[in-house]
Order: C-alpha cells, then sequence, then structure tokens
C-alpha cells in the first residue's frame, strides 16, 4: 500500500494553512478586480505541442505529461526511443502560455484592452527543497492589447494596492527594459551573439556581486575593454530610490539606447506618481542591471521587492511577441505575477475580521433533535457553529477548537432553553 | 500547430462565467463554513496505487495517469504489455479517496469528529458528451468520527441551507439505507451473492420504471417468486413526502428489516425537523428503492431533489469501511456532494449585491498621470474600474461593458477636475 503522505513535493494545507490562504487570495482578488481586472479560469491541462513550443523556457522541461489512453503495446515499443509520443496532454508549468491560448481562442468576446486576473495551481517537477513545490498557485494579471506604459502602471499601481491591502505597505518595484540591456551591451560593445549569455551572467548580480559578474564575463571570453568600460559603469554609486524622471534614467545609462525607451519608463513613473500622490516618495527604482530570467520578455521587466524580506514578492514584464505565435497577428502584453506562496509564508496567521465562530459542547446524552436545533439556533445568528460531545478534557478540546479560529462555547445540557443560550468567550 | 481551443471535454470560463462560478462557490463555503465544516486541499495529484486500489468504483478506469519522468527505452519496451508501469502519478477522480488518504496522514492534528469541506476540481477521461466535462468541480462535506445519525442530519441540514442561500428554497433529500435494501432483498428471498447485481437493476427504476425493472430481473434469472413478491411491493401507493416518521418508514418496509438501522433513520428524521422549524413539512423522504452507484458505501445513502428540475443536485452516504483501509482502523464516514456544475447552470446569471463597478472613458490626449489619477480617485471610493480609450463606436463599448457587469460610466478629458467627476448609470 502506498504512503498516506501526499506525493512528493506537493502539500496538503490543513484548515488554518486552507483558511489563510483563501483569506490572502480573497484580498488579492478583490483588490485586482476593483483595478478593472477580470479573472478568467483555463483547463489546467493543454495539449502536449502547446506546453513544449519553446515559449516555456527551461520550464518546458519540468512539465508533467499525462500518459495518453488507448495506448497499444506497438505503439509504447515505438516509443522507446521518443517518451513524447506517449504524451497528448500536459499539466500547465506557468498561466502565461495557456493564456495566450485562450486569447487567441476567445479575443471576439473579450474587450479591445483585456484585463486577465489569473489564480491557479501550476505543476512543475522541480527537484523538492524547501520553499519550493512541485504544485503551487500562481497569481497573474496581465494587460493585452495595449502596447503604452499605461499597461505597466495600471499592472504596478494594482500590484501595490493589493499589497497595501494585505498590509505590507511601502512595497517598491525594480523597473528595467530589455532594450535597455541590449543597448547597454551594444554601447560598450559586446557582440550581438553573446548578449543572450551575457545577461545569464548580469542576473547574477544581486548573488554574486560585482567581482563575481566581472569575473565570469572574463570566463565568457568577453572582450576585455568591453569588459573594462562595463565594470566601471556597474560600479557607478547606487541610484536614488526617490527619483525616477528621464534625467535620473539617462544618468544611470552610457549614450545609445533609444530615447523612445527612456520615454517608456518616464511614462510608467509619472502614472505611478499621479495613481498614488499619498505615498510619498515615488515606489519606482530603475534597476538597469535587473535580467529576469523568460526569454519571451521583449520590453519593460520589473520585480516587486519589499523591506520586510530580502526576496523579490513578484514580478513580470512585456511579452509582445508571443499572443502573435498563437494567434498570427502581433498584439501586445504585458503581465505580473504575485508570489503568492511567499506572499502567504509572510503573512503570518492574521486573522482579524473573521466571523464569530462558537463552539457547541453538548452532554452525551442532549436528544439529536435538540442538539440540531440548538445549532441552527446559532448559526442563524451568522456564527460559525461546531458541534462537539463534552470530551473528559473539555480544556484540551477548547484549546484545539480556539487554534481553529474558534473565538467562543456554549454549553447544552438535555431540556436547556435554547433561546437562551449565551456563548461565553474562549479567552477567559 | 495546435488549435487554439482548450483540450477536448474541458473548458475555458471567460469573466461573466468565471464570476458567477466564484459566486456560488463563495456561497456555498459561506454556508458550510457557519454550519462547523473547515476546508481542506488536497494535491491534484496522488499515487498511482492509491487511485487505483478498488475503492473508487468504475472511475478508476476513468483516471488520467501522468507519465512518470525519466523513463529510459528499456523500462519503456517492458511496458508494451502494461502501460500502468509508466506512470507514478495521476490526477484525482473524486475528492473522496484524497481525503480519506488525508485523515490518515493528518488524523492527530484534526478534531476527534472533522467535518471537511472540499470544493476543487477532479478528472475523469469521459467520452465528451452533453453536460458531462472532463474536468469540473467537486463540492463536498464529509464528517469523519461520527457512527450517529447526527453526522448524516448535519450534512443533511448544512446542505440545505447552502441550497437556501442560493436562493433555491424548498429542496428535498431523498434517503435511504444500504442495509435496508440489503434486509429487503433477503426478506424476499433473493439470495447474498445475487443482490449487487440486482441493485444495478433497481438503480435504473427513475429511467425504466417498476415493469422496465421487473423485466430486467426475469432477465437475470431471478428467483420466480422473489420477484413477483418483490414487484407487489414496487407497486406500493408512493410515499407521503410529510411523514419521516417510523411508522411511516416501517410501512413501506417488508419484516426482517433490522430495528437498528430504521432508527437510524428515524434519528436523522427528527434532528433534520428540529433543525428546520420554521420549514414547514420535512424536507426528507423515506425511498426505499434508492441505490446510488458507489461500492463504498456501507449504510444512510441520500439524493438531493429540487422542484425546479428532474435531476439531482447532489447525494451521498456513508462509508465507514474505506478510511479503516488507508489507517489500519475503522472510522466511521458520510460524505456530501453537491452537484455544483448543476447548481451553476442553473441558477443563471443573477448579480445582484456586487461593488459598483465604474468604466471611465478617456479621449486619446488625456495624458498619462491624469488618467491614472482618475483611476485612483475611483477605485478609492471602492468601485472597480475599466479604462476604456474612447472609441468610434462608444455605445457597442459601453454595451459590452454592461455585460461584464459593469453599471455606471464617466468620462475624462484632458484637464477635467478629477476631483468633480460623477459616474453616470449604465442604464440611461
Amino acid at each position: 500500500m502506498p504512503t498516506v503522505n501526499p506525493p512528493r513535493g506537493m502539500r496538503d494545507f490543513l484548515p488554518a494553512d486552507k483558511s489563510r490562504r483563501e483569506r490572502v487570495l480573497a484580498v488579492i482578488r478583490d483588490r485586482y478586480r476593483g483595478h478593472g481586472f477580470d479573472e478568467i479560469e483555463t483547463p489546467v491541462m493543454e495539449e502536449y505541442g502547446r506546453l513544449h513550443a519553446g515559449i516555456g523556457g527551461d520550464n518546458e522541461k519540468l512539465a508533467y505529461n499525462v500518459l495518453a489512453r488507448g495506448l497499444d503495446a506497438e505503439t509504447i515499443r515505438a516509443a522507446a526511443d521518443d517518451p513524447a509520443a506517449l504524451t497528448d496532454l500536459g499539466l500547465r508549468y506557468d498561466l502565461t502560455v495557456p493564456l495566450a491560448r485562450f486569447y487567441a481562442s476567445h479575443r471576439a468576446a473579450l474587450p479591445s484592452v483585456f484585463r486577465a486576473i489569473q489564480i491557479a495551481p501550476v505543476w512543475r517537477a522541480e527537484r523538492p527543497q524547501k520553499g519550493r513545490y512541485r504544485q503551487f498557485v500562481q497569481c497573474d494579471i496581465d494587460i493585452i492589447g495595449d502596447a503604452t506604459a499605461r499597461a505597466e502602471a495600471e499592472l504596478i499601481v494594482a500590484s501595490l494596492d493589493a499589497l497595501d491591502a494585505l498590509g505590507l505597505e511601502g512595497g517598491t518595484v525594480r523597473v528595467n527594459d530589455r532594450r535597455v540591456l541590449d543597448g547597454m551591451l551594444a554601447a560598450f560593445g559586446f557582440g550581438e551573439a553573446e548578449r543572450p549569455g551575457i545577461l545569464i551572467t548580469i542576473d547574477k548580480l544581486d548573488k554574486v556581486g560585482v567581482d563575481g559578474v566581472v569575473a565570469e564575463l572574463r570566463e565568457r571570453g568577453a572582450d576585455e575593454s568591453a569588459v573594462a568600460g562595463f565594470e566601471r559603469f556597474l560600479r557607478l554609486p547606487a541610484p536614488d530610490a526617490a527619483a525616477f524622471g528621464a534625467d535620473h534614467i539617462r544618468a544611470r545609462l552610457p549614450e545609445g539606447v533609444s530615447a523612445e525607451v527612456i520615454d517608456h519608463l518616464v511614462g510608467i513613473g509619472e502614472a505611478v506618481r499621479a495613481a498614488r500622490p499619498a505615498a510619498g516618495e515615488i515606489p519606482l527604482v530603475f534597476d538597469p542591471f535587473l535580467v529576469r530570467g523568460m526569454g519571451y520578455y521583449t520590453g519593460t521587466i520589473f520585480e516587486l521587492a519589499h523591506t520586510s524580506v530580502s526576496y523579490s514578492l513578484g514580478g513580470g514584464g512585456r511579452y509582445d511577441g508571443m499572443i502573435g505565435r498563437f494567434l498570427g497577428t502581433d498584439v501586445p502584453a504585458v503581465g505580473f505575477s504575485l508570489g503568492f506562496e511567499r506572499l502567504v509564508d509572510l503573512l503570518g496567521v492574521a486573522d482579524a475580521g473573521q466571523q464569530p465562530a462558537v463552539v457547541l459542547v453538548h452532554d452525551r446524552d442532549v436528544p439529536l433533535g435538540e442538539l440540531l436545533a440548538a445549532k441552527a439556533h446559532v448559526v442563524a445568528t451568522g456564527a460559525r457553529v461546531r458541534l462537539e460531545q463534552r470530551p473528559k478534557n473539555v480544556k484540551a478540546m477548547l484549546e484545539r477548537a480556539a487554534a481553529d479560529g474558534y473565538t467562543s462555547f456554549v454549553s447544552l445540557r438535555a431540556g436547556d432553553d435554547i433561546a437562551a443560550l449565551e456563548p461565553r468567550s474562549l479567552d477567559a
């Protein structure tokens, strides 16, 4: 008989955990809806060819594939050297590939600028390790059909609002643009062919520092004068978080980065500032070394940070090329993914604003009709009600109920007047 | 390139559908929580051996199995005659098998009587047909650890309350007991070995009528005197819905059905009546011919009906034997599953009580900062806000927004005083 544990790398959620997850989701969903995003849902499975078309990046290798049905012995034998022939569906590894498929399928029924919310699990066959799961929830918003800085600004403002509503005020967003990175590397004299590899090195800046990046660039055999110029640039003083204007951005870049790209970034900054006038300092930081891993990004990229943690709480970017691969017509698109699992871990067990919850402790001899009538009486007050037959150790039972969020109890004996039942606080 | 449709038998949900589904789920979840049930979640995948241990009934054959990772050519070739060797995980086909596994794993951390809510998708490789999907949501409550009629009564009362809250007052529950069926068939002289087959025939009573059932029993070669006695019994007058007492139940049964079983049914009736005194007639109907398909039921079985539809809206039963197969110790359990997909279809598009939703229609030349400041202003009022650049056909755009649940609009031109913006109703 198999173990009673969930499959490796996957989790069961007990009532307290599940309740916390649902509360966090409800807050995020409410804020995103408030900002004009509409929730959609796609099936957890997509066709194999869709999941392995090259746009999922490294995640494609991590996809769980579903065994095709009705395979005959012949087909199986023939698949010995090509296991992909055994499968026709797979579990999604992200929500972006399904969204692009969804948009291509339903475009005619959607607004010209479509703002989507997707809150749903994805699956990756990762090597299990602390904080990495094989099933986890992604929480994405995307704007399809808007090429202007308005789209980035709406995503950023809505996400900061959601973070505020979760009690995490003071979030900031690091912003860059893939075209800035490209223009910058070109300006320093790195060749076009070597730039993708160089981006992988730059992406490690937070972890290995300037020395580590420079050493790795030399190992890659990059041109010494390009590396030297880039190193001087890397060692420029850290940016002033309170500024995000054109001058500030230009001062952080070598000559040669397109004015159009800088204008787009400046536009995002102006819009975010206008939408959050009470916030004081602008919550954006221009970071010319921000890379982000996915290959499909074509423009703006961003990452959400909060002072309480060293890791990112979300991020996203513009992927104007992807929908065209599904639709045949290019459609601009930009998305933002909140790190839901990290947020849940961070937010602890705050349980404020929940409905009253009453434990109805009854003697064994209370007739069933009286018991259910008493329960119905308390349910009708709007409280949650859990029945418990009086155990030997009442204190332990009530402590467990308190841990499950129950706030008061009421004691019921046979023949009690139900209308007179008065719950008492569990704190007492 | 694959089609842009979702995989066969699976569905995308557009904003209006998704929103309706979430609202129905929120009502059900709220009512079940009120009645003291706690929501849990398990991974969508379970180990292959768990899903194919014989307790899933016919659904086991419909399971989607996940291709094991890292298969070598040798293993694949060897699996030609045993495709099960190609898989180690599968997608769950119900929520009962995972619940039993969950309970066995976490029993020490759960209350002595555990009331679980599970609202989650399941997958079955059914032949696609109208109203049958390969991914659909199940909505289950279960009580584990209570062998008394209290458990059935709590499930029934909570489910009727949920139905009421959805605007479907007047639901009724048909109730029977597997032991009643067994005692009844024994009393008429059907042999123990043939009874499971006879139950399959009786289960068709609603579809084929008494004549059809009797004909099929004869085809099965059942004893003629047993069939004749059973036929007379089948033709007894229909039950009086307003009664569910011991006399009423006995009058519907041949001699020989255990008094303990009848007492259990009577206890359920008394408790349900006491919990819903305002409901007038008791919402239970004793139906000695109710069978329900799953092999794991050991006692009470029930099915939820509503006058507005001819099909069942849910059902469940007692499965005292199943948890023991996972845990090694027998633990009583009883569950109720609401037919969520049917309820959603039935409930139409009622959208009452939703937050105000405003379309912010702006000119192309409104600076991005002004635009986002205006949006933030309306969001801060608690409304949902969708930005729309003024199109040629404003009317068509507003009609589409109204279909998405938007209730008013506001027009923004460059330089407008944002504090003076006043939404106007979309009905006008």
